[in-house]
């Protein structure tokens, strides 16, 4: 299987790049929600392509179809489906990919996968296009979220070797969350955020990509979501934000730094904050034994380069069974990150949403 | 939830540190595996504390009794359950921490999570020695491997600022798995593991605790396993890796390093080998798409420093809902790095096993 | 939750009767299986409304449109997704229904259940109309079946007291289930036949309805297949069956009669013919411990009669909170068990491909 | 697999007739379940065999040593690990079975599913054995059940032809619940019960056994739990009923008799009762499009006789390939139906309280 998650709100997805329709459905949603389709819509479009010189140049307005489970204005509680046209394909431009495997890419494990039999335009059932499903139960997810306080944010913590500031982990509001939200390149320090740009269009030109890390905060948590072992809050956000195409490396807290820290170093120091219990620092990141603690959870996700370049490389014949060369023609983002922030946030609403609604079960 | 994980080979663990026993169910075990119980036994040993001065001194044998699904030498196909008895508890070492929450410890987020029902003692359900079933089915999925020619092997990749040799990721053969799966201290470079052995006992004796890194390579596995996006093998080993206690950082192939890499530099160019295909790098780690692509898969995982330490901090009382002060007594190890070697290797090697599984079942 | 089921073959269902569309996702079809779309548009007609006066004058072709996991006439293994569109929809015949919950309907539980947010309209997601997608599932599952030599058949067992002749459990072929499979009403006995349809006929004009029995029989599947307790065949069929609308009781072999043989009776005895394992009597309908041996399975389906009915009946109003009188106009079944048929085979064939992939699993 | 069921509450279970010990873990326990332990063995007695005439002469007293998840008197809310030690075994009473096919038992099929790798001494993990931990789980399920007011009950409704009362649906209330628990034979009408021990008892004398219908009750159940198709309380108490040992039927409300009636006959009307929604019938055992209507839930379980009967049957030596006879000795039960009422009860129980905390987590 490849396309069904969550305990409690399930997701399934379907689609290929170039297929009918790309969606899915969810199940779970609890009924008699609200939906703001205006605030879902301007999600969608943080994420849709063809905005900018930054990404491919293909043209979707993923406009989504709601096909079930919503009516009068509120989710019914049963399955939410969602359709969303594909319509900008240019199927020939991948032709030369049914034969020739593109270094970095799904092509030829998907062709082991599926014994040649898999839609291989445009990346097929691979393609970074089935993040759009994603940021739409993101989207939902974040509203339920907004009921309970909680909010979601990121932003583009470096490219290449360029660094952002980082998420402030004590001091950052919800604020900053909604200038981040209405950037058109989502970075804290708009200055380096240029610098960014900058190298990103010198590899486009160059024909060539770079890739980058996103950093994510959920802010006003409340301690006692996750479960320790396998429920653990980082084991279920590792596993959706590892579905995301080209995420290669997941770190909560202070990550692989808390590793060249002493334990007395690392240790979060606890007391009492007008009542509440909070940590003086946070290098866990929010979550202790899988669940959070009261603290604002933060990670780091590193998104590699875009594997479709147009320098020629080495690969193979899968037709010749011979060794051979490709330059990938055709549209493509020189760098997936900025339209990786979005989907990033989207699987962390989803994923906080579906453990909370689990804690909740067992409220008595 | 907490307790149940897997597709095709799942596993049910239970058990607190301090409890009559802990153990597990395993469901999904193929009928007639000739179980090699000394080899077992000898996983179990690599996991189990007591044995040297780097770790506690709590003694357990970790002596395990099969109850069930194994008859005549054989796994009979049915939930194979095995219990390993709790011995060598002080309980009356942890009664304070009834009160007051160890820092960085998950003492807090469960005692909300389980609204003061939990098993305190000794980190109760939350205790790193729930990995000793881990490492069982861990100990079983290597043999079932072995007949695919599988191997999974670990090592200590750091131990703060110090490193060990990395996996060459395209030379690294059997033999190097067998040498370190006898290493009392697994590192590849025997110098570099002395220093980092004097680095452990340097922070037990200051009272401090420290941390590091463990890289973990799974050789021979063919192409194919795994499936794009939620039962990626990615999302899998991940989900399964941050399962284990004090997991704060996984990375596939090059990791974060990978997004300091323009895609030219990143992609792994492809050519036929002796008829197979093969990668000239494996920045990707043996994994594109989700699934693995004939190379060897290769990570790494963050293990944050022991929070127990005998240093005072600043914590907060739970019962008197007032600041105060704690230093951990009791037994616990000043880095638990080492023996987390082991239990990186078990749940690797189950997740291997189950997404094979998962491949076969849709050959025709 | 409610709308996802299977072990290896997932199916997502999702659409209410009188919303955009109804469909679903198929997640673990094996790739490369080459659908004989013709062969799935009958099974979908079979199950069709608006063909003769014995079913609703609602009139929907059923015609499907695969969205993804299909591609140059061959499955891809990614998730197959359907949709199908609804179109004679007239949803001002139900505008009552917002208040006056129908008897014997899921009216008043779905009320309760979704907060008065669900969507009324023509049984919103509780319609019939959603076996069409478990009919979609089900052909393509026979397809696959029948490379392995498996046959599924049903037929109309009973309408009210008349009932047909049982399948002669050890001497029924594969010809009768192709004869079964081109009736326009699915009887052996087509003289009993029609009386039961005088009796459908007789009901409609009464404003009345009427229920039956579906009898269905699996052919030539191997023994093995299933598993003791929570994977038994007889437990994943049943789950399966009493999700089809209106089934209210199931029963395996001689079901409830076997209740009523002694020991001596009731066992299927066994011999060897041609090397093969069989037994001289048929008791178990195919199935001991959860799992087939060897025989046919045999199973019984009690379907109630179609509790949309003209004839007025006492109710309530949940807008006024008082009680009132409902006479169900606009379209309905006056017996939905000629229509049922075709469902029952369908969620037949594919828990049984589910249990054959699960068997398939642990082969070595 | 075969070993793990429920969504919200999950059971794994393990064990042979004649291994070390049975049991089980249950994940998803509420934590602060204050649980009463005489209650639960006073359940695993009723179960228990060796009490008469009636049931096998093997005697065990079932005691139960709770592993974890239970702490100073409360459940914690970890995983609750149960053993239940086998003592009474006669091992070379069975070792003819792992020859000869007992007729009517999962010896053949388990042979072949299992590859003559699993236990056959007892039955091995077919056993009606591990219904002991099914009625631990639904001991515990019973009393958080309780705290809602929900209450489970059960009869023996048939043996053979005999017949008890049926639940009066209507007016049965708590008491006559309590009667029955405390019955040692549970049947309502004690002198129909002494006709039925006397219908066993002549079996057991003639070497044969005999079976029956088991009839069970949910009182005080609210509407609105459940959901339409695969989440159907209807499918998942089915799909229980279906694991325990030895059933054969399941029919909710009138269930095969409702097939028999006209819609205007079989639909419950509605009507409100001091503010209440209830029906003046309950033809469909309270529960409509797979979700409660607040009517009592009532269905009844048919259960075959038992298969292993003193008298000679024919059968199959595997070893030799031929045919054979077989009388099957050792210690049986002459009839398993009273000892399946506490199952069946505890199933229920446990469904219920799945389905009910599954309804629970959408609340806002």
């Amino acid at each position: 299987m490849s396309g069904i998650y969550g305990i409690n709100v399930k997701m399934s997805i379907y689609g290929e790049s170039h297929g009918t329709s790309i969606g899915m459905i969810v199940d779970g949603l609890p009924p008699g929600l609200k939906l703001d389709l205006a605030a879902i819509e301007m999600e969608m479009l943080r994420r849709a392509p063809g905005q900018n010189q930054l990404s491919t140049q293909r043209r979707e307005n993923d406009s989504f179809a709601i096909q079930s489970g919503f009516f009068d204005g509120y989710t019914t509680g049963t399955p939410l489906c969602v359709v969303i046209k594909n319509s900008d394909q240019h199927s020939k431009d991948y032709s030369i990919l049914k034969d020739k495997m593109r270094p970095g890419h799904a092509d030829y494990a998907g062709y082991v996968k599926y014994k040649g039999y898999n839609d291989y335009r445009g990346g097929g059932h691979f393609s970074g296009r089935l993040t759009a499903p994603l940021v739409f139960i993101g989207a939902v997810a974040k509203q339920v979220l907004k009921e309970y306080g909680i909010l979601v944010g990121a932003h583009i913590f470096s490219i290449g070797n360029i660094k952002d500031k980082a998420f402030n982990q004590l001091g950052v509001g919800d604020k900053l969350f909604k200038e981040l939200q209405r950037k058109a390149f989502c970075v804290i320090d708009d200055v380096i955020g240029n610098r960014m740009q900058e190298n990103i269009l010198k590899a486009k030109e160059a024909m060539n990509s770079v890739g980058g890390i996103v950093e994510c905060m959920v802010l006003h948590i409340p301690a006692g979501i996750g479960a320790p072992y396998f429920d653990s809050l980082e084991s279920h956000l590792s596993h959706a934000l590892f579905s995301v195409p080209a995420v290669k490396a997941v770190e909560f807290g202070d990550g692989f730094d808390i590793t060249r820290l002493t334990g007395a170093e690392a240790n979060d120091e606890m007391n009492y904050v007008n009542g509440e219990v909070q940590t003086l620092t946070n290098h866990n990141g929010g979550i202790t034994g899988g669940i959070t603690n009261g603290m604002p959870v933060v990670f780091r996700v590193g998104i590699k380069p875009t594997p479709s370049i147009g320098r020629e490389q080495h690969t193979v014949s899968i037709g010749g069974q011979c060794n051979t060369t490709l330059a990938v023609s055709g549209r493509h983002d020189p760098c997936i990150v900025p339209r990786a922030v979005p989907a990033i946030e989207a699987v962390t609403a989803w994923i906080v949403l579906d453990l909370l609604l689990e804690a909740k079960k067992l409220e008595r």
